[in-house]
């Protein structure tokens, strides 16, 4: 274009005169209904073809309504039908019911998978060695960072939304099936090369609040359903009621509150699973007696933290994902509650992310080691049932790194000697709180002498440990084979760890 | 990277075994006060240093506070004292405030400028062929045009915004001197490589309502102040009181409600210029008498729309640039009064702009031509003195695109037989609203029918030149020489015209 630029500059000029050098591309477009709604797909198939989707290619989807999604299997579906081969699916999460892949993993159409999480069949599955390419696993903020160095580039995003104008104004706070926060989905909107919204409404133009704008939509379609609002606190994100995780939720509650860190103006995350979201509850009553308000709370946001946001207690709900249908539905009435991307929330790569400014985050494990490093994706017996999500974004910035986890779970050491997959490194750990003990990262030495002050019992890691193993023995090595089915990135990007294919027969010991 | 980790999944495949295949890069980060400000900057020349700024390099500026701008001169004072030449201006306008430019411009701190508008003497200044390079002409859509096929590319943004926290999420709306929407600035946050807010107020973290991410900014400055609320309404977008605009904006609103494109949810979009922002306030007895609603009104947002906003009459407000102090306000405190970037305006090469969505638009002219063609660029003495703005973007796509203009302005008529300047082509203009009378493009014969029905007098464009220069005479033609001092660039980034220098002797005629 520059040089054509620059020969019609010289044209100019030579002239020597003022005239109409280029005559404009543009033409007046007749505003008709049909240029008014050209975006609009009668159906998903339509969608695909206009966006001009090919063989090897990569689609993405956001996880916003969990285990309550529809659009990712029904779109698969589709893709299926149309005979489309070796696709990437880089999916924000995964969860049980995605199982369906399995068929599509079998039949050729998804050849590689990237995503947070991994549950159900569909891990099982990839667990037993049934892909031939490693699904590459990403924490929340790691999934931007991959996009902006172009490892994913989603061809088409396929992002569900309750409700949109027939532009691609967007919203996950309004309509029937909410899902709050679409910050997982606006970084697909960013990145992708083609977005199509399958929507349940498409309200009169202009709508707002936009939380996906006009300017990065392709094709829209209207579908009865996207997903079940209900099912989004369902799972990892439900409120527990076990007395176990209450206990231990009540503890991280009190070390919290004795760590030094528990100060006016504090910010606040905490993780999927029972004992980290209830530690909220637990909050309350201290921040009310010590007269204390949190500035802010971060990440997945649950009804607890919009209860203590509406009483005054927290300042500002900064939301990249709502947790539940109540932290949904909070999104369209607070204006302190406020939605951020996935890049606003936790990319290593971002210019600021929230979580460089976090003073406190409750986490959850599925094992830790003697060294602190944590697992939160792989089960005891090796297979992959659960996600990196936001875990190590958090750990890595936080100024206080609190695991909570229950000692044993059944016959099943939490505290072991070596995680079976690191997601976050245990330098990032400062503390364990579990039903039988805390124990405190030895790098933290002040941190364990102001907690011993307040008089909280410290014990270390190791007797932790032996603990957990005289209640359980020493668990039975697991087998795997020499075939990765998971390579784990670290939020940087680089290799953390790899999950191998499990040995089908039972481990001899 | 890629070969390393195919390295890595090698190795850990040999291995045959799970372990910790690479050190994660990321160290934990203590969480200071210092590290929480590092975005901060003592002073302009601190953030210049820290972003890199090199001779040649592009710099660019919003216009949010118009002829009120403090930024930008008192950037380019601090890169003309750190001795920097050859500097890329790219300003989204320039006006009357700007004219210490000619003093960078003298010495060799400014060797190009891309812009929408130039006024005053810096205006007359380039029309006087001052400077080495031509000064580039764009629309506010043009300019993301562009920034996104990258012939605009910001080495550093330098955003004037009233309040921003210590990250960089930042507001128009809020703070001392407001300036509204920052729907200019908002793009170049976007496209620039490195951000500088330049700021009044630093607001406890996490600020709310986020109109710049603090993922988008890289270093804040604390100043006094960076700009005039009170000058933003002033010029270009005052509102007027002369009886002969009123006259012009009220036969507009009569056409309006005549032309078919008056109905139940239609948008509209008033130009800056007196008679042009007058025509809503005329509308609104119209609007009440039928019970027309309107959908939305677009682009620059005045006093008027919002109080039509607040009265229901027009139900959101699109709002890209707050043409007055009053609807700057109205933005923080009207959820339906919503801000859009430059790209969701205007954009040609956008998924998706407003534009395209528009029924009705009033815009100004300096000189309209009898093939309707609109220069709003260059005064009748040959002179920079307007802005391209939002002209030729609003009258591409709306069904029914108005110029209002007195058919003489003293000795000089608006009308002519060919304009010095063409920033609007002829074929995107509908119809011709003057004192003296009105005419509608031979194109639209439709319309002129339906107005003629409607009791509207329509003369032809040629009756209205006759009368023009029946009053005035046939002006004299001005003298040019064959050097370029500005290339107009249409919003697809083509060239439709050029600006030569000025002769400096007066013509002979």
């Amino acid at each position: 274009m520059m040089d054509k630029l620059r020969e019609q500059r010289v044209a100019t000029t030579i002239e020597g005169k003022n005239y109409h050098a280029f005559k404009p591309v543009v033409k007046k477009v007749k505003l008709s209904n049909e240029y008014l709604n050209r975006k609009i797909c009668p159906n998903i198939e339509a969608a695909v073809r206009a966006c001009g989707l090919e063989d090897g290619m990569t689609v993405s989807f956001h996880h916003a309504y969990r285990g309550g999604d529809f659009v990712l299997n029904m779109v698969m579906d589709v893709l299926a039908g149309m005979g489309f081969r070796n696709l990437t699916v880089a999916a924000s999460s995964l969860s049980g019911i995605h199982d369906p892949m399995i068929a599509h993993i079998e039949n050729g159409v998804v050849r590689k998978i990237y995503t947070s999480g991994l549950r159900g069949k569909l891990a099982e599955f990839i667990s037993h060695g049934n892909m031939s390419e490693p699904v590459e696993i990403h924490s929340h903020g790691g999934r931007v960072q991959l996009m902006q160095v172009k490892e994913i580039v989603p061809d088409i995003a396929f992002l569900a939304v309750p409700i949109c104008d027939s532009f691609g104004n967007a919203s996950g706070a309004f309509g029937r099936n909410i899902c709050g926060s679409l910050g997982y989905a606006q970084t697909d909107a960013t990145f992708a090369k083609k977005v199509v919204l399958i929507t349940e409404e498409i309200a009169p133009y202009p709508f707002s609040p936009m939380s996906i704008t006009q300017d990065q939509v392709d094709c829209i379609v209207e579908v009865e359903a996207v997903g079940d609002s209900s099912k989004i606190g369902a799972g990892a994100t439900r409120m527990t009621t076990n007395p176990r995780e209450l206990l231990i939720a009540r503890k991280a509650a009190d070390v919290i509150a004795k760590s030094g860190y528990f100060k006016e103006g504090f910010s606040l995350q905490t993780g999927s699973g029972g004992a980290s979201l209830a530690v909220t509850r637990f909050l309350e009553d201290k921040m009310r007696q010590q007269n204390i308000k949190a500035s802010f709370a971060l990440g997945g946001i649950t009804a607890s933290m919009v209860e203590l946001h509406e009483k005054g207690l927290i300042e500002k709900l900064l939301d990249v994902q709502s947790f539940d249908s109540h932290a949904a539905a909070s999104l369209a009435r607070n204006l302190g509650h406020i939605e951020i991307s996935a890049n606003q929330y936790a990319n290593f790569g971002s210019k600021g992310a929230s979580v460089e400014r976090l003073d406190v985050v409750v986490l959850s494990a599925l094992e830790i080691d003697t060294e602190f490093n944590v697992n939160v994706m792989t089960g005891s017996d090796g297979i992959l049932r659960g996600a990196s999500g936001g875990h190590s974004d958090a750990a890595a910035s936080a100024r206080l790194a609190i695991i909570v986890a229950p000692l044993v779970r059944g016959r099943i050491p939490t505290v072991v000697k070596n995680v079976i997959t690191t997601i976050t490194p245990g330098e990032h750990i400062d503390i364990l709180v579990t039903d039988h003990g805390i124990a405190v990262n030895p790098k933290r030495p002040k941190l364990a002498a102001r907690l011993r002050e307040a008089g909280i019992k410290i014990m270390s890691i190791d007797e932790l440990y032996a603990r957990a193993i005289m209640l359980t023995g020493i668990p039975n090595a697991i087998r795997f084979t020499n075939r990765p089915v998971a390579i784990v990135r670290y939020r940087d990007g680089s290799v953390i760890d790899t999950v191998f294919q499990i040995a089908d027969t039972p481990p001899l010991s």
